[in-house]
């Protein structure tokens, strides 16, 4: 018989990159309570508090605002899926890695995909939507990351969500690394759906994207044509088991639903304000900090995201080497570019229980040394 | 600023239904592991361990081997839509509700789906297979479910494999209530595709499922004229990440792979045989406890699942209020019947850690009590 392998013991580390992000203490101890069923009265309680703790952090009223049983791609999955039929034509802003990712989404919808595109780390411009939108017929729905994750850019919504409606179309808005670190407000903003995850400024272990629909999508989800063309993320299913049926549709991932459960409870403590605060005051300390060592910043000027902060290397320096030896001698992990800003970027991420100034000073510190700055 | 609720204490279950099972302490404890990155090299070590257990765990070398970030139900539709294209024809076995589920999947797919059906409680006989293949023209899978959780059935499978691959077709096997408490022998048994869950005879929590496919299966992926409808499910994709380039996809569910990681090493450690054995033998204990009770099961007789008993409701007795005060006054979830077998069947789950002679000696005296028996 083989040997089994010894137990695993994860090293400490501070993370500071695109997520996961640290957890607090209590959502760790929440992960490891015992296993009750997913059919369970008290589990159907937890079930119905969760959805009051999301609509208070997407700031919204809408019933359909649940966790779906995967990573924040499958909460990317779930919206495009549901809404979209084949045929149908959506438009995609793609400045990034996460837009790029919509639009391949879409089109295995069988959409028609209709992309505007931006420079990495620039924003969308609102007037190119006006004119994208005034060039087509019935579009069903405009895509867009408020939080580019690969890029740094927080991309303003409420004009764009304004310009979307005036054309009878319905918006969509990735705010993986936004909710819970920047001004998210579903309602107020007249977002139609959104999808997030659970392991950025929630502090939650990566496994849930939480999502919100407003009656405007659920109407187009109910009047469907054709069926959902996943049956893991078919709304009109789940949507019977979180809804007063309770029907089982697939076994709810029970210990994932009590972290997040207390991950939402420590923000509602915080409140969201003044945790968007913290976020902002924290970006703040670091950009400071950064400035006086002559590294700047890779996203355009005015639209910077607290939560994920994209540098500029600088010249001459090792990018892959540094990276190793802050995780290696300082147990700190920050994010490598990805795609086009592969080499050239640095991503730090300062989201939830990790945006915290004596990470700031720790990494700048750190940076400093091996940098020789 | 609302209040936020109190933090969430489970109360401490037995759990005896279709799953979740009980979790170990060990894996319980894993889960509150602090958090690392996804693309951590100790991460990246963990993934191969993870790889290499559930290798043993499923007796194949099939290098695609992993779990889907999703629970069993992800696993179904992982293994559907990568291995069918739209106008594919696909043969399912319906018995009970998990074969209804892949037809619907297969549907979703584009597939054409003939079923071939058996009553509940029965089992697909290797003829009905021979002869529906025999009258159909390229068949790209057959699908069948080993444990049929709604029913309590335990499939026989090596001579349909062999009637499958006569006609020059694949198999997948449903194994989300077999692996781990039966045998699954997937590379002797010459299995092309497999999935399961973690929360039933693992007993790790639910939120992953553990897949297989072997070299034919993966040709079949690798040949596709069309993208796969799912990109979260994408196994081209996924693969990158899991094989040798580390491809980021999606986040991994971090803590979940820990919990996997220490299940899957309970599960090396007990022995896979010795493990199957403790399986059939708490089933006998409990076959002879509610024989003595004059309790009868409900599925065909030589095919009884042991880590699924599905048993006869006696008459004139309320299916809901036993439930009730089996939860209630002894912490005990049996299952409720599913479908047909609503409100006719209890589920009584005897999987990986709650499968202990103890369980069965409580809830038999548990009914024994209620029923006044």
């Amino acid at each position: 018989m083989p040997q089994a392998p010894r137990c695993f013991t994860p090293d400490n580390r501070i993370l500071l990159g695109p997520g996961p992000s640290n957890c607090p203490p209590s959502v760790l101890q929440a992960m490891s309570s015992p296993m009750i069923g997913h059919l369970d009265p008290q589990f159907l309680k937890l079930m119905e508090e969760i959805q009051q703790l999301l609509r208070y952090l997407f700031q919204t009223r809408n019933l359909m605002t649940i966790p779906i049983s995967g990573t924040g791609s499958a909460g990317m999955e779930t919206c495009l899926v549901n809404l979209l039929e084949p045929g149908d034509t959506a438009v995609i802003c793609r400045n990034g890695v996460f837009g790029n990712r919509m639009a391949d989404v879409a089109e295995r919808c069988g959409a028609n995909v209709v992309t505007i595109d931006a420079p990495w780390g620039q924003i969308i411009e609102p007037i190119a939507i006006n004119k994208k939108l005034a060039s087509l017929h019935k579009v069903k729905l405009v895509g867009i990351v408020q939080a580019e994750t690969s890029t740094g850019i927080h991309q303003p919504l409420q004009e764009i969500v304004k310009i979307v409606h005036e054309h009878d179309s319905m918006i969509l808005v990735d705010a993986v690394t936004s909710l819970g670190g920047v001004d998210v407000k579903m309602d107020k903003w007249e977002i139609d759906a959104i999808y997030s995850g659970t392991q950025k400024c929630l502090s939650c272990p990566p496994g849930l994207a939480p999502i919100s629909l407003n009656e405007r999508a659920m109407d187009v989800v109910r009047n469907r044509k054709t069926k959902v063309q996943s049956w893991y993320l078919d709304l009109s299913m789940i949507g019977k088991y979180w809804g007063s049926e309770r029907v089982y549709h697939h076994t709810a991932p029970i210990s994932m639903i009590y972290a997040l459960h207390e991950a939402l409870r420590l923000i509602m403590e915080e409140g969201i304000d003044a945790r968007v605060e913290r976020h902002r005051q924290n970006a703040l300390l670091l950009k400071e900090r950064l400035h006086e060592l002559g590294i700047s910043f890779a996203a355009q000027e005015g639209f910077h995201l607290p939560t994920l902060n994209a540098i500029a290397i600088p010249e001459d320096v090792d990018d892959a080497a540094v990276r190793k030896t802050l995780l290696d001698e300082y147990g700190i992990e920050i994010g490598a570019g990805l795609g086009e800003f592969k080499g050239k970027v640095w991503r730090i991420g300062l989201m939830g229980f990790s945006s915290q100034k004596r990470n700031v000073f720790l990494l700048t510190e750190a940076l400093k040394a091996i940098l020789h700055l």
